[in-house]
């Protein structure tokens, strides 16, 4: 039972998959794991999800915090040595776009890059949250594609002016339910046409997501609709030899098996 | 014309500051400049400035920019090279506590450390906004005290977690007008009891109020309350020798002269 947000006849909703149909919910927003389990379905508004756009599956996160370097072989790659703490930065609500939506390129960047990443949606509110009761605050998953633009992220030593451009950054297509996926092993992978650029699977994360949880929430209280992007593997364009950036005309796939699949079209403004 | 925001008898109101008084503005934030010249004065529901509890100026901004190394004595201080781009991160809105708040030490850091900051309170929305318009976008200045946890700053090399710490941060005590200050040679300091620990002038500073404005904007639309913290001086307290950091009991308090000073207690939580 996948859910998603989604706007229809200029109207902002959030529904139920149900095959190629949404049911939607007398629910504002995605986010409280509360709020979703007491939502109805209004099956008499049902539409067909091709009908719909897709809009990033938490509309107005409070906040989104993004973990780098987080599987072994993307450590490798960058020469870094491996982390006794998770990296992080952020993005803002405002660099989020819908699963279906165009990857603008900005005329003030020449390396957009890539990053297929696996979501955490929280759902419960907490702060100090410990390991062992990380996963009551999931309220779900999703994916994004953490596209950066490489030439502003190495500006400085800070990396929030190349994560955080407005627009850029895919995330959906649904929100999976816990207990609906496995993630022990989940495959990670990006595609550009026919060429696999990522490919890793969920094993290798250096932090895991009750980590990441624990960590995020020492310093700061997790809201229902917060967002955790758990850092991408190894394969991005930027470290590889040629190096290898988004162009106008690209379809961009980045996917986790049993989340979803992000299927972009970059394009110049 | 300062103004405030502040709750009084459990209800938030903004107003202006009129000597030891406020009179409430027929307003529900601060943040838009247009909503601030429209706004009608309540003067029949004035009360004393020493009976409500102000609360950061801006509540909720949708989105908090700081500046690191922005003063030629601080990265002197640092050993770093002198920036050609802004070093820049975020704080959430949750890191914010109002100008009287305690500054509560957090358990888990022993190195909780000052920087006194003037702070762009931005009025218009603009996205690429050229330096020449820059000033049109600003509604106004406000104080930080950028309280930083320098042992989780520098847990990884980026520093998020040093910065973001639920309610460490005051911002205020007033917004002040642009026309009402000169900040051309402006003074800033830190005093802990009698001593200065913390003194400089904004003409010290290496990217002015108009490049980091435009700077910002260029990869993210900057929104009515958005804030940038433009930086602190030299004397932070993980610079001295020997270090200093806040302890239980401590009064510590920033200024900007013209702007507002912030006076804070310090306590174990």
């Amino acid at each position: 039972m996948p859910y998603a947000s989604y706007t229809y006849q200029g109207v902002d909703r959030v529904g139920r998959v149900d095959g190629d149909t949404l049911i939607p919910l007398d629910l504002p927003a995605l986010g409280s794991s509360e709020a979703l389990q007491a939502a109805a379905e209004l099956p008499a508004e049902a539409v067909a999800v091709a009908d719909v756009h897709l809009r990033p599956v938490i509309r107005h996160p409070d906040k989104i915090i993004c973990v780098g370097l987080n599987y072994h072989a993307h450590v490798g790659e960058t020469g870094r040595e491996l982390p006794t703490y998770p990296v992080m930065f952020t993005k803002y609500a405002s660099s989020l776009i819908g699963a279906n939506d165009d990857i603008i390129l900005p005329p003030e960047s020449n390396q957009v890059d890539y990053e297929a990443e696996l979501t955490v949606v929280i759902g419960r509110a907490g702060r100090r949250i410990p390991l062992e009761k990380a996963y009551d605050h999931v309220l779900g998953y999703t994916v994004a594609n953490d596209i950066t633009m490489r030439d502003y992220q190495y500006k400085t030593h800070q990396w929030l002016q190349g994560k955080a451009w407005d627009n850029s950054t895919p995330l959906g297509p649904y929100l999976v339910l816990p207990q609906e996926v496995d993630l022990t092993s989940a495959g990670i992978r990006t595609r550009l046409g026919d060429r696999v650029l990522q490919s890793s699977d969920l094993s290798k994360l250096i932090f895991d997501i009750p980590t990441l949880i624990s960590t995020v929430s020492e310093f700061t209280t997790l809201l229902p609709g917060d967002l955790i992007l758990t850092g991408t593997p190894g394969g991005v364009g930027y470290r590889r030899d040629p190096q290898l950036f988004l162009q106008n005309g690209d379809e961009i796939t980045v996917e986790v098996d049993g989340v979803g699949t992000l299927s972009n079209r970059v394009r110049s403004e």
